[in-house]
């Protein structure tokens, strides 16, 4: 794969400012009544995130060879759901987190209640956002919210946050078939859906969106590995947080449960997996090879 | 409007039985991983709801001329967005209550994050079934996901909510304007678009679908009118809950802001405008007629 005229950082920033700029469009004006909720809504949108899934969604119709802009509904629907799922995540009854890069998060600016309604909110934005998008010749509008809603739902993005509460504090509760469902339902299923939203989008042939499926779903739990091992052992200057959380709070990691030797090798066949599912795509494919390099090749 | 053989109560009887049958097909199996989210949607699914938003889906679908079993998705997903907008409303950082109707609330049997995500998996059902909906001539798919996701969101049911939570024990907060809003955005919209949905199901006419907005908003608002009136008049008794309720508890009420005649002067002007916007359905409309009469002929 040809890399030598790609720059990651100036594709990221380009694709950062067109996500930033349809969010912006998207999400009714902070003095849209009732003000709060807007502002609440907003606040969360706009707390520095990295617009991973929304870059990964653009990416996957460039890779398609499709236009951004066929993409920037799907993108903005799915950093809608990530952004509402954080909210929810962050408040007292779930995580009970305070702050967020730095940022107060939503209920301890607004209150909970208007944290829940923003959530719910950014939900329901969602779906009037993907049900704009005219779908293609392959892929209708209806399979585009079919996608974005079973991801959204009790069996992948909203079953997995169970899951993880079940098993919190209990790392006993985890063998390696859970531990696994848990990443795959909570972190690679909105990533895959982001990329075949994208591709969706950009009317991708079918080995195209497949293509794109194993690449989100390897992505995803070569992540999750990575961040296990990573912190079990660098320190925490390193890492940017304290290490070693994992093991002091009882949470199951892989390495906790497969051994260290198992899990790096099985992080490297999963990067592997990764990046060779993106031939299909030849030069197409560079950007999304840089972005799955960037997210996998940490020094493990 | 002939009426003679109309029977008000089997109708109810057994078009909410199809209801429950579709419903009980329509949400994953208790069974269905991680059960603990699956039993905690079916409690408060299946915890004695009258049914109203699903029946007045099939109604309107048999009043253009539809086949209830075309109105069956729309029906099981407007109960779906009802069901997530009560659990989440009876959570502690809400109205913290822990009865509805007789049955212990989702979150006093599952707890606070259980029944948050609950909620949120039923809403993101309700776009899964209504994005399973072929569509119709007339009306998209996406033309129905729409219809719902908007009626859903910031600037209706969610708007309505926090528009009441900041008015909540100071009705000095609350005008005329202000207080037809919230009943406007908290009732009278997701009514209006089940009997919308119902009736795009359905293919119908433009007049056919405006006639059913008409009674939708009227039939929401005069409900709430006379709700307010009677909180005032009657008895305990009478009522079957806790009288002057909204007078103890700080509530702007119809009563309390145009006094008592003239809401129910209005109350008898929307119950007349939401039966005469039924006009265009001739024969076809008596189902609803009888539904309109029996929400709105309260002895104020």
């Amino acid at each position: 794969m040809s890399a030598s005229a790609f720059n990651l950082k100036d594709y990221l920033a380009s694709h950062t400012r067109k996500v930033e700029q349809a969010l912006n469009k998207n999400l009714p004006t902070k003095r849209t009544s009732p003000a709060v909720l807007h502002e609440a809504m907003r606040h969360s949108m706009f707390a520095g995130g990295k617009r991973l899934r929304p870059i990964l969604a653009l990416a996957a119709a460039e890779a398609c060879g499709g236009k951004i802009e066929d993409a920037l509904l799907p993108a903005c629907a799915v950093e809608c759901i990530h952004t509402y799922s954080l909210i929810h995540d962050d408040l007292p009854c779930m995580d009970d987190d305070d702050m967020r890069r730095g940022v107060p998060t939503c209920h301890v600016v607004y209150g909970e209640a208007n944290a829940l309604l923003a959530g719910d909110a950014l939900a329901a934005l969602a779906f009037e956002l993907i049900a704009q998008h005219p779908g293609t010749e392959n892929y209708s509008t209806a399979a585009m919210v079919s996608e974005l809603a079973h991801t959204s739902g009790s069996r992948w993005l909203i079953g997995g946050q169970v899951l993880d509460l079940e098993c919190e504090g209990d790392p006993s509760k985890v063998n390696a078939a859970r531990l696994k469902q848990i990443h795959l339902a909570k972190t690679s299923a909105l990533l895959t859906t982001s990329l075949r939203l994208g591709a969706m989008a950009a009317n991708a042939s079918t080995r195209e969106l497949e293509a794109l499926t194993e690449f989100g779903q390897a992505t995803g739990l070569a992540f999750q590995i990575i961040d296990d091992i990573l912190d079990a052992t660098q320190s925490s200057e390193k890492l940017g947080k304290t290490a070693g959380k994992d093991a002091a709070t009882g949470k199951a990691t892989y390495p906790a449960i497969h051994g260290m030797e198992k899990s790096k090798k099985e992080a490297a066949r999963l990067t592997r997996k990764a990046l060779d599912a993106l031939i299909v795509f030849k030069e197409k494919g560079t950007a999304l090879d840089h972005i799955g390099r960037y997210l996998l090749d940490r020094d493990y």
